[in-house]
């Protein structure tokens, strides 16, 4: 087992397998045990929903009974509680979403609810507070004023972030991104959008994103680009790792189950950093996958090493395919480090550029071979070779 | 016809209909004898690539010569250039991109190409400048530094933005997101990601999105609700409307040949705004489509009349739509309006509001009906009935 | 309200709202009520799964008093019990697959399920059994023999259809194709895959296709065509409308409120034929929809309301779109009817045809406008104008 | 190099690299230097377009010199001909289709143009010849009368098959799906719509066919479950291999540069067919693919070899997979085996069935652990670990 930080929801392995056409298929699993199992399957971090650990309408004792079950469970096991997430989706209320419900009662109790779970998730010492807005969304154009909405979800995250620092909490807000599923169009569908949100708001430095891999993937988008992209905003504050057959329901395979190479390129873009140096994602490599329907409690034990396994393997052929002299050739063949120099020189101003004679050999340019086809197959030699 | 700003682009119904798979099948126009064809339909506008009007290896003269008759032709129609753009994907020197090349000297001259447009774009009276990096991309994720490339991208536009403010332009630039084709992922793939990249721009303030129906629909992302995020970002700056069938090739069809619903909804907020008001798009319609490969230069035309006339179909609805007491009622019955209220009272802390002891009926917020399903089939029998 | 015979699955104004993502926002409707409620509403028909009407576990007398009920609710409302399926898809047992889990006791089990309600459906007057494999597929490549699935499906399906003609009910088969969900890949995944396994069957006569707008259309696959495939292979034995948003989960909207353009164009085949003449479907129009979870029981209603109303007036505008002189025209102009000749000529052999000098005008035929965009503008005229 | 059989089209390694969006980035390859060049590289076979070789209005002389100068190199080189097909998509006089055209002029002369290279394919000894409709199809759905476009398919195609029986021909037809690009939506859209049309002919026998990676990926379906049914059916006669990232434009990537497992899965059952026996697919290993356009003639041969190779590594591992007694074993447990068997033993009844007294442990059966995530995970520890 590497050193790699590995954590899981406990909505992951604890997923009883009901679905859109199906009853569960496995009995609930007790949060405290499904921590020391982790830990002893060699993770080193979990996160939940408030929900994943006590009932919606739990009274006070048994939420906090609940907790403290887990609090035990993580002091014993060594497992860390690293995000805290709340489940503003699963209960009917919520059914025309939290922040976004077009009733202001819904959007008050939402708001509470999550406000809740960030004392929690100081409390329980977690570095991230997740939200994922599932029910924000429509099914129909006209379900909402789309800019109210905006500024309505706008208004609920700057609020979270506002008491946040009000209460000097080590904490910082992961937008988990999703096109449709549960609702027909989600609101931030995708990593883009999310940013595009959060540089609107007051308090918007400490928030950020928490993108799936399976999310992107499900709008056809490449999720290395994506989160790329996040780190070039300084905004990839957490991740959640899983696998997906493009556009369709959301799969949540096991990492690697998926695109294989994009998740190789993933892992090396989280192990090795761009070639050309710059921001790293410096979290924890954070699971969230469901154990398929067919397994009992077996596979969903053995799902999850799957997903560690999976990692540390392409983690290892990430290592050898940056060590590799032929790669480093062929980067520079392909003008990989070349890209990382500025196109007008350092301290040319665009008048210099424009009155200069600097010409161009069009047709030799137009005829030059990147290569990129061949860097690619040896990314695939030393995945599989 | 309708007094809406209807303009097209001049490689719309110049397009001779070479796909992948076949060849031309339409001799070329000349350019300046399509304004007057747009003239005649009914158009307000028009607009261009640099090379729908000239080649890419024109010399000054001829350069001048064609520019000076597709001005004539505009003066005589009075067909008004609201927009010039800049070819950066057909030459092969571009093949793999041009700000964001792995060579440098592609960089340099595509950034050359494109400034020399920015002062054709302002010669020729136009308000915006859009830029789409179709060759902005890759097939593979390790074709590129993913840190470095949007780098040179953000580097790019800021040059650009920057030349704008030095010459006193009054242009506005307007990216335009797509999420593959031609390349197998495009940077900036959806609207989200654009206004992300624009928000880290020294000159962002100039620079906005020009968002096409089908780029967004090809990633299954609803058009509707993105440029409403625009339009939140006060980023909507210039439109390009077609029809697209969801996630396959970028089919360009006549707006509202694609998804008529999602069409009825995009005018539905062009023309009437947001229910509760707020910003408003106030850009021409701009037509980006092409004319099926089926067709001879009759069916040119005729598909160029329909964008115009499924536009104005569509308005007329939507007006009618708007002004229906029972779809008002329905708005107030779902809180469409409601949603306008900001989630915490003016004034209202978040300390007063946790220490509050507002209660809630979580069973009747649960079982609300907010009749979506009514409202929606009021709007399609405006559209069809 | 037409004379349109109009049917409605018991499970889809039942749907109780519970997703993946959350519990159920509705109560439990009594069946017999839902019967005579769609009565009131003006629907002709009505179908059901077994376990719509009776649970898993009932015992024999809880079974027959469930039957009886919806038999006395039918009968007193006067709607037509048309078509009956089989629920093996919910109960866990069934999570690897009914006739194509591995387990061959399982199989054994659904069979007999199977069986049990083709006895019932008999007994309730019904002419089509449906069949959904919904749990028939794999999320890994090699979870199954896949050969031997199809088989074991084949198997499965023959032994049915075997046991209709033993039993002489007047009785046929329409199988569901869907790509994906519940599982990550389903067997018969579209309407051609599930047509070529039929054509293995020993009893294959008996067995067509219950085919669902939405299905294919996950699939990004055009719906008017395939049933066009259908009814060309003589296979369209029952229908399922709804709508759709291209690929993402299988959203089950209202029939129109997904592709709306796409849902004219069904009706019109299926009220109007091929304008050439040809294979009719002859049998109800079904719904297969569900209610969205935004709604609760008024919503319910008022979607049911909706499929009959948009259908209603779909084909109200397609009767005039076939009437209309202009539209005729436009076909004629198109080489619809054309396309109604046979290539090489009546009693033309293939030698004769390679014996003759005929020569083509290949310019003047690769110049030949179709006038194919204009039509369709004829018909969205139809449609919105 | 392995002794596996590689072949490749004239036009994958010979396309030039013009897109949707830009002009070719390569020049022309004379096709008899291509083929003692794949000769070089190991392969075994080539096929081709017949304007792979001659141009589309090439005179009998220069016809003739083209295809004498192709002989002569794969008799030099020892490259087999293994198939030959038509272009019945490039020239504009196809716009509308060629067997499908709504012009029955159109029809003749497409038909003539494939009889022509039946012909021709027998003469270069190839064993099959693939037909691909690409133009068949229509961007709207009242563009053709629909049932006529699949009889005059029908037709086109029975024609051609009773024509290579008529000449004594040792060739089999292999029809090629794909859903969409250059048309919006092309008849035989899947796997499974090919074989539905072909169980309509007369001469069915001899046409099977020739699925594409990628083209089945472009509808989000699973190839290797694809493939499996056509092996079930007795119609795999050809294949064409090559990568994809799901619903997009059609990507033409290597093979195995797409989804890597499912690449693996489909090469495991190429080469070692299903678990459990039954057909296997004997053909040529056949590359449709593009060298990616950022290359230039070195990239062109790097991506040849690149298919190659990733097929050898793939074979390797799968051949190492299905030897390993762990796999063996967890296909056993999760009943890969057992779903050989039929459902109903041999001999016995429906009758039997139904009156026997078997009973089922339904909970036990429900929580049956089918470990199909670890042998998934089996799979892929083969391949990466």
């Amino acid at each position: 087992m590497s050193d790699i930080k590995y954590s899981f929801g406990l909505w992951t392995i604890g997923w009883r397998a009901q679905d859109p056409f199906g009853a569960a298929t496995r009995p609930a699993l007790d949060p405290a045990e499904s921590i020391r199992k982790l830990a002893d399957l060699g993770a080193w971090g979990f996160t939940f929903h408030d929900n994943d650990v006590f009932p919606f309408d739990a009274d006070e004792s048994a939420r906090q009974a609940h907790i403290d079950s887990v609090k035990k469970a993580a002091a014993e096991s060594g497992l860390v509680c690293e995000m805290v997430t709340t489940d503003t989706f699963q209960h009917p209320i919520f059914k025309d979403g939290a922040f976004t419900s077009n009733n202001r009662q819904v959007r008050r109790f939402g708001l509470r609810k999550v406000l809740r779970n960030v004392d929690l998730a100081a409390e329980m010492g977690a570095s991230t507070f997740v939200m994922w807005g599932g029910r924000e969304g429509t099914e129909y154009d006209n379900s909402k004023d789309l800019a109210s909405a905006h500024a309505r979800y706008a208004e609920g995250i700057d609020t979270v972030a506002a008491y946040i620092k009000s209460q000097g909490y080590d904490l910082r807000i992961g937008l988990e991104p999703k096109p449709n599923e549960p609702r027909g169009d989600i609101f931030l569908p995708t990593i883009g959008h999310a940013i595009a949100l959060i540089d609107t708001l007051d308090n918007g430095d400490i928030v950020g994103l928490n993108p799936e891999t399976g999310h992107e993937q499900m709008a056809g988008l490449n999720y290395t680009h994506g989160i790329a992209l996040a780190l070039y905003c300084g905004k990839l504050f957490h991740i959640d790792l899983n696998g997906q057959h493009g556009p369709k329901y959301d799969q949540d395979l096991v990492f690697g189950h998926g695109d294989l190479l994009s998740a190789f390129f993933t892992v090396d873009l989280l192990e090795n950093g761009f070639p050309n140096g710059g921001p790293r994602y410096e979290g924890p490599r954070h699971f969230d996958y469901k154990p398929s329907r067919t397994e009992h409690l077996d596979g969903v034990w053995e799902s999850a090493k799957a997903n560690m396994a999976t990692y540390d393997m392409l983690a290892a052929k990430a290592a050898e395919y940056r060590a590799d002299s032929e790669v480093q050739a062929a980067f520079e063949h392909a003008g990989i480090f070349e890209l990382g120099e500025s196109t007008l020189a350092e301290g040319e101003t665009i008048e210099q550029f424009l009155a200069s004679d600097e010409t161009y050999d069009v047709d030799a340019l137009a005829e030059r071979d990147y290569g990129l086809v061949k860097l690619h197959q040896l990314a695939l030699k030393h995945l599989i070779g």
